[in-house]
């Protein structure tokens, strides 16, 4: 256990600054909480008007305690509270919550106020929570350090759930959602403004909890990626999943984000990326994280996506079948042998292939499930099973089709969801502790997010950096321009291991025919290109030439572009010559260092519309080439990458380990560079490998 | 008031062959439902083993009845069935439903009794519902000839929604969704497997019913899309809007559908476009059709699409704007009045702009949402408002919040919704008649499809037929080839209005020689092709040849093409000679003769690959060029359109009359064409046109 987790989430004393016997006030509230789920350590009430509050004993300052509380809970606001935050830490208390709004969601101003406040708490390594936040609730120690109404709305009850929220309307209303299911929550903190403490961290000290089965996070930007890491590389080592909201996913919720808790903008899609490569599941909203919670806590984690859909209404194998082509799982070929023994089951009109439609035969006969459920829990091709129960009712046998399916999903521990709107028969399925969902979009996607996370959670992942040694033997130049040219771009890129184009940096009309001489001799076309630093977009002005006919053309051309550079006042590096290369997709592979994240490598289609079109894989270092792959394999053109019309597939596995290769380079330099784009990246026929034939790098400045 | 509406929908008498005193059996059921639902006409018991019925005589026969039943509502199954129907047919009955399974659904033989069925009912001009149907339900005359138990359920309660599904457990399903919110059904009609009768029918017979407000369907194929039409356009014409779930979506769930109804595979993206056509706003499941309701109900018809959000937490407003974005609405931006006049009603950390957090301060000041809600109301900018309340409860007025939000959905007209996972929080809303959802995807959501549905509702819509003459002035080939070859398809299309590349037909290479010269003497670059119907994929036989160098190269291409056609053992019908065009972009226009919805217009990326990356617009004829540029602002290449990087945009307005003028031939001639492929169709920028530089035409063969 951290000490973190020991002095917010367990400490052995509590002090609440701004007191009331008020159970209805922030600082009533609190001690009224503690007392009522069992809080064993002292609780110190402050407030200077009163003998006693809420039965304890309530003291006129900190400084009047018989001891040093190890938490302190800061109700007051406006002025008092950064005095406040100064005791609490000159005297040593360990940690303060601070639940006043108004600092930094309302701009610089506020922002300052809680620099010096931090400041304060780290002089004596005080650990701050908030401020703007609705506090920590550990429901396993009854330490409640917050004041959320939800815990009168919906009565807590301990149990195997984590929730930690940068907002505190979103750590009420998951928790209220999950109570309303009935499950157990434990942890409900929120961290508002992050001054200190993060979700991240909040996450890590949660993810150490032993009976913690399921961690919840909403997060509304992202400031410490690497904790938000250790905590789901520590979760992953106990197989504890961890389902995260980022809200503020667009332009228009990042502007929102902004105003509520002072948020930076993270780049959506480097959250997206930053999130799967730790084996963290995200989902939309609160909804979306509670309604996957009892699945989750059955602690199951299929092997595979073939799903069986089993229905006494037709038209819901229609749309089960539908909606499991949506979710992209297939449907299980059940074997013959199975088909047969479910022909015995059922009425002649049924169907015995997958979905299985029992008909509303179920009405006569309420044995059907009984019989057909335990025929294909033996069937291996089945990975998922999906009920749905669009119609029951009177006359209908519900309590024993639960029973049946209860007895079903404990012979198979494999995931079994049910689909029953009417309340009648959803509750006699809870009754059996079976996740029942209200339609079958809700049971089949949640399976799908089950696989497809215990997929992530198990993806082998490499160590989290580049071979030692690897950034010294990177030697970059100092000449201080934003960018370097091409052929510099080039040859550092091609000394690091990405292949790289070959190719002439001609200083002359003279060299730039001889150059053209020696490469039309080998039977390749030639193309000449200006070198520039100070000319990053090349072609918009004209200084690309494909197919050069002749070596005359050749000192034609390179006339031609130093002229051009000289109009352009640009530096003139020299003229590239250099063989065509043709294969047979024009890829781009590019990098850049995220200001938060560090470096990303964006892999995509390349070409000149590349931005335009967006069709690309976004990839956080360390990957492999295996990793590329599978991203690519999401691209709108992976259907090209086979191969179509007789075609040989792409060499997508040389493109891969240029981007792995772009990785190990980026990685090893983050300080010095901003970006590198590396477009076109000419990717031919399988075995002939990827080469990049243009690379623009634009180097960071120098701080 | 259609005939079909009369003798089913209000017959005034209605025989129950299989009748039964047991109202939990199926034919005891209906006679129970029409007395409890105040059903005015004739009931006629037809059971030989009783006196009585629930009260009413039994006879033995349909031939001892006083009168001829209008409806006859056939319970017997097996062997009985027909007999039954022949038996009805024979004496006049106006209308049978038949409710036995075992029919088309199980196969040939099956489909081969329903054909004797429905042989025998046209004799005498009787209509057909089912066989294999729950039946129908007329809450507004208490006619129910059908036996549904979720009438038992859900009470019934009439009111303006109809609902017609080939499924009867989906009309059961949708009907008690709805129920379940408190909404009026008066129509719950199921059609089974539609030996005669379709939802189509059915649907033009409720769209007539002036009660109705809102129409439902369920199709698990469209077999009759006229029929769906002209309902679709009464009802357009009645601004009734009709929301419906077409299942078997993919090829899994048309597989499923198959065994359920016997239904015919639709192609789905056609399906979407027949749907988009009629106006009808197509969801995935009934619980997307009942979640919509109660907002149709409202006659809300927005004009625009600009959302304002107000929430009191601040993640809600985050989670708010994501979700707006995702389904495209923008944020209305508040004028600055509107923003100052926020700022004196609101606490100073709270936000003015749109997403508008009016905070926590909403526990201490109730009077806030009342305060808020006129101010933006004057705000012209919104056309659509959502209102989250995801944290209330205890302390909380909410109340007062439901009445001020009652108060201001009155006063603006605009539609309003409000998500509360609360039940304690949304039942007040519901009480005061505010759509109230439980989250913000559906409330955002149901916001987006009333805006979206509303535009397509109020499209201008083309006459359904083209131009008389049209058809006669078509000159179509005899030779009895399934393709023409491309110079034969060019010509056709370009002699009908489509702007196809100019060329010449070589039958020597001395005529090739000619061509090449007179089209380099123009300044172009000059392309061959052979040209034989039998060889529709020139180009995977190296039949091309792009930018020919000189007349002799021609005269050799020409050998080399006519030798290779001949080793082909292909028809040689000559060599064409044609100016290359370049262009900016390659499209592709296809037409297939659908064989249920007929005509079919496929425009998108073009090039080698079109299938694979599969990114098209599928339009039905008639469609003006508004239409089709609508439908190309779709695709993933839009971006290109309007020109990049400083490019001009791209010429999609003649690309749009090109499709036109496709849609316009295939229609002149859709029993002799069986598909047509322009791949690629090279459009410039604006200004310089479209044309198809290929064309290949298959002709349907000869019935």
């Amino acid at each position: 256990m951290t000490d973190l987790l020991q002095s917010a989430l367990n400490p052995r004393s509590v002090a609440v600054i701004g007191a009331s016997e008020n159970i209805h006030k922030i600082g009533g509230r609190p001690i009224h909480y503690m007392q009522q789920h069992g809080y064993r350590g002292a609780i110190y009430p402050i407030n200077p008007t009163r003998q006693e509050i809420q039965g304890h004993r309530s003291y006129a300052a900190l400084a009047d305690l018989p001891e040093v509380p190890e938490l302190a809970l800061i109700v007051v606001g406006g002025d008092k509270t950064i005095p406040a935050v100064e005791d609490c830490a000159s005297r040593g208390v360990k940690s303060a919550v601070i639940i006043a709004s108004g600092f930094g969601e309302t701009g610089p101003q506020g922002k300052e106020l809680e620099q010096h406040m931090l400041q304060a708490a780290r002089r004596t390594g005080m650990r701050l929570y908030g401020p703007n936040t609705q506090g920590l609730a550990n429901f396993g120690t009854g330490a409640i350090a917050g004041f959320s109404t939800m815990f009168i709305e919906v009565p807590p009850k301990d149990g195997p759930i984590g929730i930690v929220s940068q907002s505190g309307g979103m750590s009420a209303m998951t928790y209220g959602l999950l109570r309303g299911q009935g499950l157990g929550v434990r942890h409900v903190h929120a961290t508002g403004n992050e001054v200190d403490v993060s979700v991240g961290e909040m996450a890590l000290a949660v993810a150490h909890d032993p009976d913690v089965k399921l961690l919840l996070l909403y997060l509304e930007s992202i400031a410490h990626p690497d904790i938000l890491a250790q905590a789901a590389a520590v979760a992953r080592e106990r197989d504890l999943p961890i389902v995260a909201v980022k809200a503020g996913r667009t332009a228009g919720g990042q502007r929102a984000a902004s105003s509520h808790t002072g948020s930076l903008a993270n780049e959506d899609r480097v959250v997206d990326a930053f999130l799967r490569q730790h084996g963290i599941w995200r989902v939309r909203d609160p909804h979306e994280q509670a309604r996957a919670a009892h699945a989750y806590l059955k602690g199951w984690r299929p092997e595979g996506r073939r799903l069986v859909v089993i229905s006494n209404s037709g038209a819901s194998c229609v749309m089960g079948a539908d909606a499991a082509d949506d979710e992209k799982l297939p449907l299980a070929e059940l074997s013959a042998q199975t088909q047969s023994r479910l022909a015995q089951k059922l009425p002649g009109f049924a169907t015995t292939h997958n979905p299985i439609d029992i008909t509303a035969a179920l009405l006569s006969n309420s044995g059907l499930f009984g019989d057909v459920l335990p025929v294909v829990a033996d069937d291996p091709a089945a990975d998922l099973f999906f009920i749905n129960i669009p119609v029951a009712g009177a006359g209908y046998d519900v309590e024993r089709f639960a029973r049946d399916a209860a007895a079903f999903e404990a012979g198979t521990g494999k995931p079994v969801a049910v689909a029953a709107w009417q309340e009648s028969v959803a509750s006699a399925f809870r009754a059996h502790g079976i996740a029942t969902f209200p339609n079958e979009g809700d049971a089949i996607g949640v399976l799908a997010q089950l696989a497809r996370h215990t997929a992530l959670m198990r993806r082998p992942r490499l160590r989290p950096h580049p071979p030692a040694g690897r950034a010294a033997s990177v030697q970059l130049p100092e000449h201080g321009e934003r960018f370097l040219n091409e052929a510099d771009s080039l040859e550092l890129l091609g000394g690091h291991g990405v292949p790289v184009a070959q190719m002439t940096l001609c200083r002359s009309a003279h060299e730039a025919s001889a150059a053209f001489e020696r490469i039309s001799a080998s039977g390749r076309q030639v193309v000449m290109k200006a070198c520039s630093s100070d000319i990053p977009h090349k072609s918009e002005h004209g200084l690309v030439a494909l197919g050069v006919a002749s070596a005359r053309d050749a000192a034609g051309l390179f006339e031609r572009f130093w002229a051009k550079m000289d109009e352009l006042s640009a530096a003139r590096d020299g003229v590239i010559v250099a063989a065509m290369h043709k294969g047979r997709h024009e890829f781009m592979v590019g990098a850049h260092v995220d200001p938060v994240f560090g470096p990303v490598v964006v892999v995509g289609d390349g070409g000149k519309y590349t931005e335009a079109l967006n069709d690309c894989a976004v990839l956080l270092p360390p990957f492999s080439a295996a990793d590329v792959e599978r991203e690519l394999g999401k691209l709108r053109i992976a259907p090209l990458f086979g191969g179509l019309r007789g075609e040989a597939p792409l060499d997508i596995a040389a493109l891969s380990h240029l981007a792995v290769a772009v990785a190990d380079f980026v990685q090893a330099v983050p300080d010095r560079i901003a970006s590198l784009d590396l477009n076109p990246v000419i990717v031919g026929s399988a075995g002939e490998g990827a080469v990049a034939v243009d690379a623009l790098i634009e180097m960071r400045a120098r701080g």
